[in-house]
């Protein structure tokens, strides 16, 4: 195996020069094996950060770490597999949904999620909000689970992308998390590392999202298709608003009922159109569907029959969950006290902030502020007037779950700052901002 | 004690902004402590390199620096202190000469100075080619030479800046050395520590130099100028050629036998004025002359009245070392062989290149590639054609005095290419070629 200076190699791009595929794949590996030490790799994630991967190096540093762990792949598995990602929202409990929908239209979806940082919900949280419900699956069961029922809903195996655990960690310690290139090829190594055929990308734009402008997320966007293209996987990217929460209810629990309305037929428009629109995507990519609106019309088959719901409870049971909460939802964990905010004047909601309402969550507990932290399952934040509603003085705009009196206090200040009242009714704004592909 | 966020101190530097006093001297201070880690230091370096300080940060980084160790001070020192610093050059020996000149003339050296390292060689590694000379002196032994006889000659004592010797350590690290500012902080945070009134700095730009161009190196003066007035020390610069070696002696023990010459009022021209140049803004700054052409007579005294050589006698005498050598430089170490090096062609030197001579001192012995290799004082250059010279297909260019074969063989190649032989005079180099104050 050649070797490489390491020092050379941070030098170089720091002077905005490039890296060759096979420095590239030294560093990782490399690195994964601890042969170079945290203070080198932080100076070269410094010097990506400022100076950027060209195109080819940014494809060989994701080849890199997806080949630095186990790759996926489901022999017995006939159907197209397909996965959807989401940059991460408030409020963002599309895969729950999603999933059983499109499994049910007979595409199979291998979907690894993650668990909430900061304002931003996990998929992971919220399913374990299901009494019993085990996320954390050894291969054999991932692998039987998505053979039975054409999905699967698991949180990340050690053994996937080992580089970019590393990596990740040490980026996060660095200042060097909000670079492009390294958020594409690190969701990207994740990914790819699933054994898909597709991926569908949500890319959240706007207040609650990593991304605030739309220019930057289509960027994103671009850049993860073009990693997708480097390993022949097929990646299609919506820009999705999130200037405020997705759907009605922002929390774990509450989310997951609100995932089984969707899965029956009801939800908010909001959250049926965001979900509709990515489950399209994914027949179309699947091979079921030769349109968009074959493509919605099984979708609204699988919902109308009950046999995405069903689907669902199916997934639940060989999760270790009680599937009955699919019928009834009540059995979820339920806050033991609800608090109103209010509408402080007359007029029209301008303002229903995703970043004031995502934090509030977290203060509440519905969320982790760091890594460590515990999440309540059972609080959260319905909310009762969104952008464009109309409200009178001392309508509710919201229903706050809570457990701790305490919590409840750190988070009204950011409840309450989070709506504006405007005399005028606001424009209304797209949902589905955008696609790239 | 205030403490800051590290991450959100590296984000504020990774997007250009400026880092303020309080949190400046919080990171060194942690830093040194080991309470900031190593790769959250090269991540901020790194981002340093790539947006700079401005001239606030700048200040505060050096004081900061500066004031993680010991301070020194010498009450019963009643001159001037003035000290001289160069970056660094092949051939550059310029100090031993100088110091002694400049204290015969009423003005106090407190001269701490490095080792080589790469193709310039070290101030100390040439000291100790003089028979029994120590540059480790502890603080009272530093303090009662520098009383005694107006100068010290020594190393670095740990006591000094420990922060720089650890950033400067990670720097090597990481890829982060030829930064202006990290470059002129670091200097100026030891030379600071050295108690001095003023500084004179020799800022040498060429191939053998740090600086390859004018512009770099005017900035680097520019930037510890404006370090040292913020500590109200004054700081003058002269840039110097560093295309080819400094007089015609590189190696150690011949370069303390040229230097010698010079003391007696011989040496070659080149070496004596850089030397008495130098000299000359000691003695202005230290007080001791109104202007320059009373400064060089003042020196020219020194060296006549042979009150400089005895100065430097006292001292070696006082370091330990043999102060015979001063008289008699046949008892400083010599090469067992001597190989010549020779013009292939008839015509001018129009190439006689530092770096190429100064890296295959190294590759002799004359120097070090690492910092834990020796040095063999024995061996080096004597440069017998320079720039602009005439000589014949078969002259001598360099007599190489070495003592293994094998290292020979190794730098023949680098000596063989230093040398150009035109057809035509080229044109002069100014040997000084700007001041900066």
């Amino acid at each position: 195996v050649t070797s490489f200076d390491m020092i050379e190699l941070i030098e170089r791009k720091r002077d905005g020069g490039a890296l060759g595929d096979a420095e590239l794949h030294w560093i990782i590996a490399e690195y994964t094996a601890e042969r170079i030490p945290d203070y080198q790799m932080a100076a070269l994630l410094m010097a990506v950060f400022l100076k950027g991967f060209n195109e080819r190096e940014l494809a060989a540093w994701t080849d890199a770490m997806l080949h630095s762990g186990e790759i996926l792949s489901f022999p017995d598995v006939t159907a197209r597999k397909v996965d959807k990602h989401s940059t991460g929202g408030v409020g963002d409990k599309v895969s729950i949904a999603l999933a059983p929908m499109v499994a049910a239209c007979g595409v199979a979806v291998p979907m690894i999620s993650g668990r909430g940082l900061g304002h931003t919900g996990g998929t992971l949280d919220k399913l374990e909000s299901i009494p019993g419900f085990r996320v954390q699956l050894g291969p054999d069961e991932f692998e039987d689970i998505l053979t039975d029922h054409g999905m699967v809903l698991a949180g990340q195996s050690h053994a996937i992308a080992p580089a970019d655990r590393l990596i990740y960690a040490l980026r996060d310690a660095t200042g060097t998390v909000p670079s492009i290139p390294l958020i594409a090829s690190s969701i990207m190594s994740k990914k790819l590392a699933e054994g898909i055929d597709a991926l569908v990308l949500d890319v959240k734009v706007g207040s609650g999202a990593f991304m605030k402008h739309e220019a930057a997320a289509r960027r994103l966007a671009e850049t993860m298709i073009r990693i997708g293209k480097s390993r022949d996987t097929t990646v299609v990217a919506l820009l999705t608003d999130m200037n405020q929460p997705l759907g009605r209810e922002v929390g774990n629990a509450n989310e997951i009922a609100e995932s089984i309305e969707v899965l029956r037929g009801g939800g908010p428009a909001d959250l049926v159109e965001v979900t509709m629109a990515l489950a399209a995507e994914m027949l179309l990519l699947g091979g079921v569907a030769s349109d968009r609106s074959e493509a919605k019309a099984k979708l609204r088959d699988a919902i109308d029959s009950g046999t995405a719901a069903e689907r669902f409870r199916d997934v639940v049971r060989s999760h270790g969950g009680d599937p009955g909460v699919v019928a009834d939802p009540g059995l979820l964990a339920a806050p033991d006290h609800v608090h109103e905010v209010v509408a402080p004047a007359t007029g029209y909601v301008t303002r229903c902030d995703a970043l004031d309402i995502g934090a509030a969550g977290v203060r509440l507990g519905a969320g982790r502020a760091r890594k460590e932290d515990p999440v309540d399952p059972a609080v959260g934040i319905t909310l009762l007037a969104k952008y464009g509603d109309q409200v009178e003085e001392g309508d509710p705009l919201a229903r706050v779950g809570y457990n701790d009196p305490d919590r409840l206090e750190r988070a009204l200040p950011l409840l309450e700052r989070a709506w504006e009242i405007g005399d005028e009714a606001p424009q209304r704004r797209p949902l589905i901002i955008g696609e790239v592909r």
